[in-house]
């Protein structure tokens, strides 16, 4: 069993229209709905490779409602908190000419008492697990320590620890040794304030990290560790949809380690997943044909 | 009792945002949630006048589900019809620099026997009511039949009927015998193809109207009969949020009626209650003491 924690989930709303434009009223051609945040996603690719996944989800109002409901028509069993607060909506408005617009929600207040209820639920959750991923952005307001909480516990059941975090709650997951932790580029330097890849990633290492993998989109991607760098280059040739792209990445990459491989195939693992996210059109989702094919072309085992 | 049938009920949100520019991503800095459509803007105003109202709302999926329960926290408890689709959202983004720029969700599609239940729905809820409004448009793809059982149903209940429809709609519930048909300019011109508001005024009249009320913005409001044309000037001096004024005043209207005031007095409250609308800064609601204070000084009766 793989338990993933998404601090701040999000109902993701997709409207397709005819064409933006500010201070007018636009007919929405096309709604898509779907259960959203990092932890979604790559809990949703794993799901789809038939790895027993539990999402634990702090969920509140009827976007809560909803993508609880959604994840259950998914066959996904969520673990989930009830907030007092609402779920955050996110509204991304597409056409077939500008850059997509995206309003995001700031998400709920989450009380002690929630966050309580939240630990209690991923301890439970825990008993037994091989893996936890705890990825995304946490509501504002939170405190990042309560990440260390989250490894901490995950460690203590005897899981493999990914955490797929940014700014002060990535530098906590590193502090509480999360077996990997899984940054881009620019959240290993803004978390870090380090002036290069090598030197954040050393950072996270010396606060207690297992190892850094960074994804660095069409460049691929690297893990640091103590026993020094490995690198694979991106799956070439591939265009389309990039975001869910590094969750896909994360879900191929703690696919790989609990299956046993070593982190050079587990990058490898990583950057098939991730390059055959870029085929489907919405994020949690890969093209699982494609990633098999692009794991033979870079010689991971199937 | 005042049955006040929406056809086509909204969730409408609100995003506030710093400056609204297509193609990159916004942080929403608040939210505002609330139950839409003119229908349910005209019950909230009656409701608030102290007037026993009944809303029926078909309603599908959770924006449907948070309709029902923000009316309920209203204290209104309405008769809804349960939908298989899913009530239609609309977001509303604004700033303090453009004019706001609205999302319109096409709506559910509504099946037969779904409207069967309306209809249902509508002859309960119509058992001693005094007046029947039908308000907003109707979901895509519906028949606008519909509407003449509506009015007739009504009708036929003793209820004075007030229909604030457009296009296809507002032709049916004339022709039905509407008691009042109360479109705006264009919606008149629009849907009986007209070139005066006289031409097309006498045209609902012709087709069975008992009243066409038409109201004209900062113009005023017009009653025209088989006996001649009554007409009101706007409140002078009122600016604001005009949204939901013509649904304030459409409240304005069937109050007056119903508590057997003559038209002129009837339109005389109309124009207050939309003036009062102008000064709330949402759909739904009227300064009620600039409303009396407004009638005190067009000299309707309180």
């Amino acid at each position: 069993m793989i338990v993933v924690l998404t601090p701040n989930p999000a109902l993701d709303v997709t409207y397709r229209v005819e064409q933006q434009r500010v201070g007018t009223t636009q007919r929405v051609l096309e709604v898509s709905r779907r259960p959203g945040g990092k932890g979604v996603n790559v809990a949703r690719v794993l799901d789809a490779e038939g790895v027993p996944t539990r999402c634990v989800l702090p969920l509140g109002g009827t976007a809560g409602t909803w993508v609880r409901e959604a994840l259950r028509d998914l066959g996904m069993e969520p673990a989930t908190v009830p907030l007092a607060g609402e779920t955050r909506t996110t509204v991304t408005v597409v056409d077939d000419v500008a850059h997509p617009t995206m309003f995001g929600e700031p998400g709920p207040a989450v009380t002690p008492a929630e966050w309580a209820a939240v630990q209690d639920a991923l301890a439970d959750a825990l008993r037994g697990a091989s893996a936890f991923v705890v990825a995304g952005s946490l509501p504002l307001g939170s405190d990042p320590g309560l990440v260390g909480d989250w490894v901490r516990t995950a460690r203590d059941a005897g899981a493999l620890t990914v955490a797929d975090l940014s700014g002060p709650a990535l530098l906590a997951a590193a502090a509480a040794g999360a077996s990997v932790c899984k940054p881009n580029v620019e959240e290993l330097l803004g978390a870090t304030g380090a002036g290069s890849e090598a030197e954040g990633a050393a950072d996270l290492l010396t606060r207690g990290a297992g190892a850094v993998v960074v994804s660095r989109g069409v460049h691929g991607i690297a893990a640091h560790t103590r026993d020094g760098v490995f690198e694979v280059p991106a799956v070439p040739g591939v265009s389309g949809n990039a975001t869910g792209a590094g969750d896909a990445a994360t879900a191929g990459l703690v696919l790989a380690l609990t299956g046993g491989s070593p982190l050079p195939d587990a990058l490898r693992r990583a950057a098939a997943f991730g390059a055959a996210a870029v085929l489907r059109p919405v994020a949690g989702e890969i093209d699982r044909a494609a990633a098999a094919r692009f794991l033979d072309t870079t010689g991971s085992p199937a």
